[in-house]
């Protein structure tokens, strides 16, 4: 089985933690039965190889997520990097032709596409596994997944199913309705529309080569930012008449708001914090190395960050994004695609980083406008410069000139402080 | 008329913003008419100046406090260190004996002691000047500021006058009572002991003479660790059979709290900070880079500094010091006396601090434990060794090895990165 995660989004609704390099899917906040944390991502890649050990999963994605997939999932996932935001549909084939032409999956093999932040349990898996069953068998063109709805939700998409089976043929599609509309659609057996499709390789090849002019892999990635936005559900699912639903009953959030990833973290602080018992319903979600302290409040979520501070009652933190929009928050952390750095301070001219670069990862330091200067805090590394190597340790100090550049290595896990002069802004 | 400064106090209780260097006095957190910031210690001795530009200042505190003072109020003020805390008629004898010995004021010139932190009006000016008047005249061998209550207080001593003129002589002096018992003193016209007391300079050395065996000021100092500790009402108040009282209706307030200080501040934000509209009666004061945003709070106070982030109910806010106290914070940035600096890194073995060192002003750079590195972020100065000076701007690294020591002086304000290698405390 191939899966194809489709991880896109902004990361402001769950500003300070996330931001436009780090979405919601990559925060480390979900506590693991032994205790350790994991991403949305890592989670739903764990569960899928909990289900199935053999299943290859690509990531469709941007290019300013990769370090984080890199980072949280290492080297046992492809993938497949839009060149720019196109939609769905582009996406899908995008992904549908690496998997072709890069992994050389056989045309006649089922492909599930699922988005990546769901948050579910071990039997979606299970349902994604018949599903591509279903797929490959022949028994549709196109197998979607239905979720069974728990309110008359007036923000999903419902599928209106033939029977109550668990595998149906569909009869319709509904756009999202009112609440009244969809306690009808309910009574009638509908389902939620989960946003995951399965579909045989070869199927999705040929809609591709209808609708986009292409020839490979490497053809479409040149011109994808030609390509017309579209979703894949205009493109395929509402012109194909071949579809089975696939029910699924287990549990299905979206934790995008700072209300419904509390209310999953398992524990009431993440980071450095303290309740005080007069507190009720209140998280503590702490990036900072200095400690928070709650008094007195109730049903408050507190999220600290090197990029800012949130305090907000539960529920109105869902209304967060167009204030975090207004004020277009600055980048100050990130991951890279060789460990990651902080913003610390920015003085004058100056702006000060702290980089933490991974054992056997490289970068290249480069002097900029008006020079730079790194100090190695601790681990050890070298400087390849012009072929030559030298040791780097606790205490030395890389020093280059304006357009000066020289890679650092690091050997263990090496952490430097870097210094650029003449600029304030992160790259 | 000479007037003595008691600045003491830890500065829990409006942590993370007070710390054990930085007491409540010093946070510059009340808003002027200018829309400048001023701290307490500032706006007492600004409203004394106004009241009175001749009037000597000096301010009686411990060694921790004296770069906040010099920074704060400049080189107009005496600043009488205690070697140690001894209470306060030590402290008073120490003072005075500093007013005669250093100072050379004639004994028969007033003194008038009063503690640096409350929250008063221009009329307190006015009833000091009084106090120093009567005293210096003979009208009394003491006289004590009696303020107006407002309430049925326990937390203060009550003074019962003779009569309600705005000067009488005082009949008696009563500890702390329950509030039914404060009533009836109320009832009798009794005011609060408002901790300030005015006398001759002469009496006072007299008194400190007959109960401490020492010669001047600096022998005092000398042996001041070795003096008991005892309070002034204790020592001198309680046994003193002259007393008059000056009356004081003004405002009186202590602004200990972040409750008490937030409703004095004059704007609902001080630093980078946004209160959304589903606020009410919310307070930031964030001395950090990035922004703090409030959404959906009632009646809470958000503090943020280098040390930590406090988010409270304005009124629990009160209990706080059992809890800092518990935990017991980190000095993470300090006033010094060249300039001030914030740690932004512990990292292993090293830690980085940012330092700015005012212009003229010099501090010595030292090698510690396994050197350390210091990087030139904006501004100008130079190095001395050794007599030799060399001039230092953006991008110079200063290097000491283990041991070694250099001058660093600021010609303009002077921004440094410190790298201490080996070494994780601060000073």
């Amino acid at each position: 089985m191939n899966l194809v995660l489709l991880s896109g989004g902004s990361g402001r609704r769950l500003w300070p933690l996330s931001n436009d390099v780090r979405s919601k899917q990559f925060l480390p906040l979900l506590q693991k039965e032994n205790g350790e944390y994991e991403s949305m991502v890592q989670r739903i890649f764990r569960q899928m190889k909990q289900a199935n050990p053999e299943v290859t999963v690509t990531v469709a994605t941007g290019k300013t997520q990769v370090p984080a997939i890199v980072n949280q999932l290492g080297e046992d996932v492809g993938i497949c990097i839009e060149p720019c935001r196109r939609d769905t549909f582009p996406a899908i084939v995008l992904a549908v032709s690496y998997l072709s032409d890069v992994r050389h999956i056989d045309p006649a093999q089922a492909v599930v596409v699922c988005p990546v932040d769901p948050y579910v349990d071990a039997s979606y898996f299970t349902a994604l596994q018949s599903m591509a069953e279903l797929a490959e068998s022949g028994a549709a063109n196109l197998v979607l997944m239905g979720i069974a709805p728990t309110y008359p939700a007036e923000k999903f998409g419902y599928i209106i199913p033939e029977d109550g089976k668990e595998v149906s043929r569909v009869v319709a599609f509904k756009e999202k309705p009112t609440a009244a509309v969809a306690e009808q659609y309910i009574a009638r057996g509908a389902l939620w529309n989960g946003g995951v499709f399965a579909f045989r390789l070869g199927y999705l090849l040929q809609k591709a080569h209808e609708l986009i002019d292409f020839t490979d892999y490497a053809d479409l990635l040149a011109k994808y930012e030609s390509l017309n936005k579209i979703s894949f559900d205009y493109a395929v699912v509402e012109k194909e008449p071949d579809i089975a639903v696939q029910r699924y009953v287990g549990a299905w959030e979206d934790l995008g708001t700072w209300n419904a990833l509390a209310d999953k973290m398992g524990s009431a602080v993440f980071g450095k914090g303290m309740i005080h018992e007069s507190c009720r319903d209140v998280n503590i979600i702490n990036e900072l190395d200095v400690p928070v302290l709650a008094m007195g409040l109730q049903h408050t979520v507190i999220a600290a960050s090197p990029e800012g501070i949130l305090v907000s009652d539960k529920e109105k933190s869902a209304e967060i994004k167009p204030i975090v929009d207004a004020f277009d928050p600055q980048i100050l952390s990130a991951d890279t695609l060789w460990g990651c750095y902080r913003v610390l301070d920015q003085t004058g001219e100056t702006q000060t980083r702290k980089l933490t670069v991974y054992p056997g990862r490289s970068f290249e330091a480069c002097g900029g406008e008006s020079g730079g200067i790194w100090v190695v805090l601790s681990g050890s590394g070298s400087t390849v410069d012009d072929g030559k190597e030298k040791s780097i340790r606790l205490g030395e100090v890389v020093r280059l000139r304006a357009g000066e550049k020289k890679v650092i290595l690091a050997q263990t896990r090496l952490q430097l402080m870097e210094h650029r002069l003449g600029e304030n802004d992160a790259e």
